[in-house]
């Protein structure tokens, strides 16, 4: 989930200075519009790790905007006043009305999330607190106020590298205390409770967007064009048939980097190495399936990639070292007739392997939010909702003891090429080619921004994505087996699904 | 929540004989429709406390549908292959496809609802596990599914009654397990915590009706109705833009029993004994809230009720108990411009009291599903949608020791006329009586029925409703003042909100 925020996103100088004067243009126009038109009221929430720049985020936002409908509420401690009231009235006093632009720092998620990593408060009611807060949210969005939840991240290092920096500038030393070096020594805690809070209370009216909080320029101008594009959505909407939900759009990263791009597809590995490792890992597989406690364990594996990755490869490479009543190989294609008839999610559903099973997919219910949302199959609300569906149906099958293993297999746009026309050489390749893959080609940039969106999304604690570089077969194939062999050892280790 | 279904609904031979043609040709019509148009799948889910006639319900639409097209699905006990995988596995795998319409006897509530009630699940987990079924269900909603719940409820006597009847009776003694009787034994822990899982889990896209079970033909009536008017809206809709939330309508009771019309208006308190009873509870107020725990506490009282039904005298008569600086009158009218900028409960938000202290509102939050409802002020979605929302206001200022106090006071039709027409021959009383009431009075049967599904969806344990006869101002006034103070002791009693 916070892939994407670790890749060390930066806006240059140049570009800072070009596109700032727009942006707060921008944000001024609609700021305008909306107070004139009164349409809707809109609540930011600037939420995320310590010292990720929170607070100088939102003093821009409020040098950028208008202040006169513009309000900021940094809450902290409870007051008298507060504390004899239900938890959310603090949260309820200060609402925006329409028009306006509520700011929130100190936010409704704080309290559960530092309350459960410090164990005052167990996961159980962590996600009644979470339920909760979703019910409000629910009710600002239905009553047409526009909700925009960011994010801000650090890595560990980086957090720490922040700390250590703030501390030594005598001006800045004041801003560091006790507290945030015992939330720092709770890192990995705090990361892990975030994810599940971040997972569970993005819905599709009101998703998270993650922010690196590394470079102040990044991160002011992620946010700063989110809030514009949301608010100019909703201005310019026809008016909409009451309870459609409005859904804000998802922002192509504003540096060009995507994680996709950060991977070093030039590994390989030699034939001889491939021959000995595949051996090794095959038979480390074997033998974990043979192991006395596989039998309280299930495995999904899903895979996904580009056209051509080498998917069915690894397939293969896979379940030769299982007997073949332990498996079963599920091909992903367009729906049947049956299938069309039901729920999305019901033809993964009804694959669910038994205990000590396997169910490989071939493509996956990850159609979804890739070839489905690209080429317009669902409408934006279905495939917003779907990650939401989609993390639902993992955590149910991780909670029934199932090593949910998900693979994205990626080649470069040059490497697909050469493998297209190299199938389309050899007679019996050439049924593996059609003029679909063609047609996907052509959208090549799309579906990248999909699958950065999807493993954003998606990629979990307990089900995380393993991105493969597959220019080179022989490398891609042992990084699957390894893997695959890595995450059932895990849970073989682990005495329950807890 | 369970008032309206422990009334003693009943439906005669004749009325039955007369209505059940049309019903049964009604339903094939549809079921045919449905199959043909294969718009949507239908999933009924009949539940509710043991002997009420689940079992019977569900053969009887059998018998009455196209056999062809309904599947049924009693889940009983685990099967080796389910118990191998994620707890909704079994239902995802008999789903209805489009056109098909599905009928649950054993659902996705009986396992939380019986784990909770006998201690196996604590609440946070029981909410944990709502939490989910309400998004399993959500998603059935987004994908189009027509969701329909039924409740079918027993008085404890009535379940006692009916035990014993089926042990009785050769033919049926099999029926009656150990477990009944078990069961029989938890009756009130098992409607509390049925209360609480109807509550949360009732949506506006699939809200829970509840039935009395007790006299067959009405239980078979209303349910066949119910089903018939869902289907029938959702197949003649014209089709709906994506993602509009299609909201299935409240059946109106077939046998024309309202709780309101249960009440005995009659009842009456002389002149003297009402001076003497109000003497006495006014002190006892006082004394309550001079209390040393009372500090803890707040109070929240609520009226709605006819117009001219007395809800300012009886106001007066509580204040009269208290501190000037303890207590608030908010009268709730059209809302000020402020207000209408906000979301609706936020005019009730800002008005909750701090600790020791009364928020006394004349008319209430209630205002969204009565006029608001019957004038058309808002639409179906939101009033629907309102009675969660209220549902959650009241549980958050009832974890916070709030007492809510909640009072509907009636008169006949007869007695309103009196009053207005008094009331515009008195000077003083004439600015009291305006064309609106006069309008309001034409609406008295749409008003009725909104104020029963007011009562069945927001009467709950924690914030229960007081059903005050009011045809008599003495009565009324020493009801009000005699719950007040005995909900008031009640929380005093408690130590904590737990």
């Amino acid at each position: 989930m916070f892939e994407s925020a670790e890749l060390g996103h930066k806006i240059s100088k140049e570009v800072w200075k070009k596109e700032i004067p727009e942006l707060r243009e921008g944000l001024l126009d609609a700021q305008l519009d909306l107070f004139q038109s009164r349409k809707f009221p809109v609540i930011i929430l600037v939420a995320g790790v310590d010292c990720a720049g929170k607070g100088e985020t939102v003093n821009l936002l409020n040098e950028w905007m208008d202040p006169r409908h513009v309000e900021t509420h940094a809450l902290r401690d409870l007051t008298d006043e507060e504390l004899e009231r239900p938890q959310m009235w603090r949260y309820w006093r200060v609402l925006p009305p329409k028009g306006k632009i509520g700011v929130f720092i100190g936010t409704w998620y704080s309290g559960p999330l530092v309350e459960n990593v410090y164990g005052t408060i167990k996961n159980a009611e962590l996600d009644q607190r979470l339920e909760r807060i979703a019910r409000f949210e629910k009710m600002l969005c239905d009553e047409g106020a526009l909700v925009l939840k960011f994010w801000l991240h650090l890595s560990k290092d980086e957090q720490k590298k922040r700390l250590k920096l703030l501390e030594k500038d005598p001006k800045t030393r004041w801003r560091v205390t006790d507290t945030d070096w015992d939330h720092y020594k709770l890192y990995d805690k705090f990361r892990q409770v975030s994810e599940r809070m971040l997972r569970t209370t993005s819905t599709a009216e009101s998703p998270w967007t993650i922010v690196e909080g590394t470079d102040p320029r990044y991160r002011y101008l992620t946010i700063g064009k989110a809030i514009l594009n949301a608010m100019r959505q909703r201005l310019d909407a026809v008016d909409p048939p009451r309870h459609e939900e409005p859904i804000p759009p998802i922002l192509p990263t504003i540096d060009n980097l995507l994680i996709l791009q950060t991977l070093d597809l030039t590994k390989s590995l030699k034939k001889s190495e491939f021959e000995s490792e595949l051996e090794k890992y095959q038979g480390k597989l074997n033998l974990l399936t043979r192991h006395p406690d596989f039998k309280k364990l299930s495995v999904v594996v899903a895979f996904e990639g580009n056209d051509a990755a080498g998917k069915g490869g690894s397939i293969r490479r896979i379940i030769q070292a299982l007997d073949a009543r332990q498996y079963r190989v599920i091909p992903v294609a367009a729906p049947t007739e049956e299938e069309r008839a039901q729920p999305y999610m019901w033809r993964f559903w009804r694959n669910i392997p038994r205990k000590s099973r396997f169910a490989i997919f071939d493509r996956s219910w990850y159609g979804r939010v890739l070839v489905e949302r690209v080429e317009g199959y669902c409408d934006r609300g279905d495939w917003m909702r779907a990650y939401g569906e989609i993390n639902d149906f993992e955590e149910q099958m991780v909670r029934n003891r199932t090593v949910v293993v998900k693979f994205w297999l990626s080649i470069s746009q040059d490497e697909q090429l050469r493998r297209f026309k190299e199938r389309e050489k050899i007679g019996f390749k050439r049924f593996k080619i059609t003029d679909e893959d063609w047609r996907n080609r052509d959208k090549w940039n799309e579906y990248e921004v999909a699958v950065c969106d999807m493993i954003d999304r998606t990629s979990t604690d307990i089900a995380p994505w393993t991105l493969v570089e597959a220019n080179d077969k022989y490398y891609a194939r042992i990084k699957v087996l390894k893997t695959l062999c890595e995450r059932i050892e895990k849970a073989l280790e682990k005495k329950s699904s807890g």
